[in-house]
């Protein structure tokens, strides 16, 4: 494998994602990628979830370590009888579903699944922790086709040379429609706002553009306007923590002000992943407040003096009026017609918004 | 003096912005204030223009330094004839004027202002290093009297209890407005974004809000929607560094976006400054297009991996329409109608936009 592909496939594969194995839970811990490549190990399932808590992992990474952790948790109690492995199941489930408020309902779906393989296999005597995993790698494996077929959507709406801006990191939508705008031969210049607090744009997206062969740059969060205006931009596009049913996006926080801006400029706006139930209007989602000091520092330098406050909502919401088209594996639906979406085909034993 | 007191008087007094005394300037290292308080000492004009192009100061600050340098230029060649002097001076005044693009303009004006004071001298057999810095020291004086008057008109524009936003660091018309606001008793909470590259909000103007006693928040810079949302931000203030006669802002990059923001919310948004006759329109100005590895760092530690590319465009444009009222020493104007503002009472012997 070349070095360029091995690279993305490091980055955009969940095996090193989140990984169960022999009583142990690996997380590529994403807060140093790229500069160091490290794995925080874990024995307990309270220590994914703390991971999760502690931004180890992001975008469709708690899903993957949730519904790994499911399985260490299961490892963990495997010498109880059935009845308290059913109870430290269910309590596994709870803790890993709460580990960030905003995608709760999420994170449960995933946990409840995992609890359906383990009834299934506390039944049929299997191995509990490894029917778990292997139930997390088949719902993996149906949500990379989904979000292949969701690439494809996407990549209809660029042009065949020109500007796309991305914000934050989609993970694997991101590698998906990279993959496939290459295979139709579009030539894109990519720009990636850096993402502060964090850098995932700078870190995550720009890495794994850059991987892929294209024109990547990065810009910082306050540039979006300019470089739509200058560089002419023909497309803002993201991933979403959720898709309410009622069109609000709830995504990593500038989403909202580069949709403002975008249409604004007369720049239409794509978010790709799945119209979730779970949430049928904004008012179900808690938008997670996180320690506000992490704003008064960059890479782990102090920015403020003593005394300023910060401030860090890790996402924010997107109304539908700034929506231009939700792109999902079926398709592009109108954000005021996303009921459709559940109509339309089977939705899959779960979904998973990348 | 309080140390609040003065830790501000260090930030806004010019002494310590650019400070010419015995054959050397002294400029406050704004690059790493407040962590550190450094001063770059140049001995000759041609540091002091290097200086200003290396970001050691800015904000009204390379105004300081040009005269002040131009001060430095005349003891440099004070052995020389007086015409060789008067070349030496015109070849600083050059040197100084473009050490950035996009205030070269104004900076042509504060250096012919030290020409003539230069001239002056020649003819009078004063010392001519000692009558450029008094006339910077006099022209200094009139912008703070006008400053104050600025201040006044823009915090009749604040609630007596509510929120403002700032962008990037104003320098005295910061100061002034917190006096001002202080001194009517107005209650304000300050949201600053952070600013980035340079994180001039987080680490100045954050800074001046605290140690004047006000409530000061620091968010980063794609965090402004959510927040004026959220947080119910009543008013939206920068300064600029140039004001063109056709109602369009340059100030630092992010002011556009905030801007454009700031209209979709219905939040008014008021600029300081003088409008200048010198920019009848944008076309007369060159957007500063600075190194772009420096968006691939924070604070000095990397942020992308390499092979990554980065866009530094310093400022951007701010068109009319998105301004609510240009703030000036005689009043707040219409975008649209700036030529009023040259036309009524005395425009005084040179503008800094602050």
């Amino acid at each position: 494998m070349e070095r360029a592909d091995r690279d993305l496939a490091f980055m955009l594969q969940y095996e090193n994602i989140a990984w169960y194995d022999n009583g142990k839970v690996r997380i590529l811990d994403r807060r140093c990628y790229p500069r160091r490549v490290e794995f925080v190990e874990c024995a307990r399932y309270a220590e994914v979830a703390q991971a999760v808590t502690d931004m180890v992992t992001q975008s469709a990474g708690p899903y993957t370590a949730a519904a790994m952790g499911m399985a260490l948790a299961a490892y963990e109690c495997r010498e109880k009888s059935a009845d308290a492995q059913r109870a430290y199941l269910r309590a596994a489930a709870d803790c890993l579903s709460s580990a960030r408020p905003t995608t709760a309902k999420r994170m449960r779906q995933v946990c409840d699944t995992a609890l359906n393989a383990a009834e299934k296999a506390l039944l049929s005597g299997e191995n509990v922790a490894e029917a778990i995993k292997a139930n997390a790698i088949r719902a993996n494996d149906a949500r990379y086709t989904k979000i292949g077929h969701m690439a494809s959507y996407l990549v209809d709406m660029f042009p065949d040379k020109g500007a796309v801006m991305t914000q934050c990191f989609g993970e694997t939508i991101v590698g998906q429609m990279l993959r496939v705008a290459k295979a139709r031969g579009k030539q894109l210049r990519i720009f990636c706002p850096e993402t502060r607090p964090y850098f995932q744009g700078a870190r995550l997206t720009a890495t794994v553009c850059y991987e892929m062969g294209f024109d990547v740059t990065v810009i910082t969060d306050n540039m979006p306007a300019f470089v739509m205006e200058r560089e002419h931009i023909d497309v803002f596009t993201s991933a979403a923590d959720v898709i309410c049913m009622d069109g609000h996006v709830v995504n990593k926080v500038g989403t909202f002000q580069i949709a403002i801006v975008a249409k604004y400029m007369g720049i239409p706006y794509y978010v790709t992943g799945a119209p979730d139930v779970v949430h049928p209007d904004i008012g179900s989602v808690k938008i997670e407040m996180r320690d506000s000091d992490f704003v008064l520092q960059a890479m782990g330098v102090k920015t403020a003096r003593d005394g300023v406050k910060g401030y860090y909502p890790a996402f924010d919401v997107t109304p539908p009026a700034l929506v231009s088209g939700v792109v999902t594996d079926k398709g592009i639906y109108c954000p005021y017609d996303l009921a459709r979406y559940q109509k339309e085909g089977n939705a899959g034993e779960y979904e998973l918004v990348v």
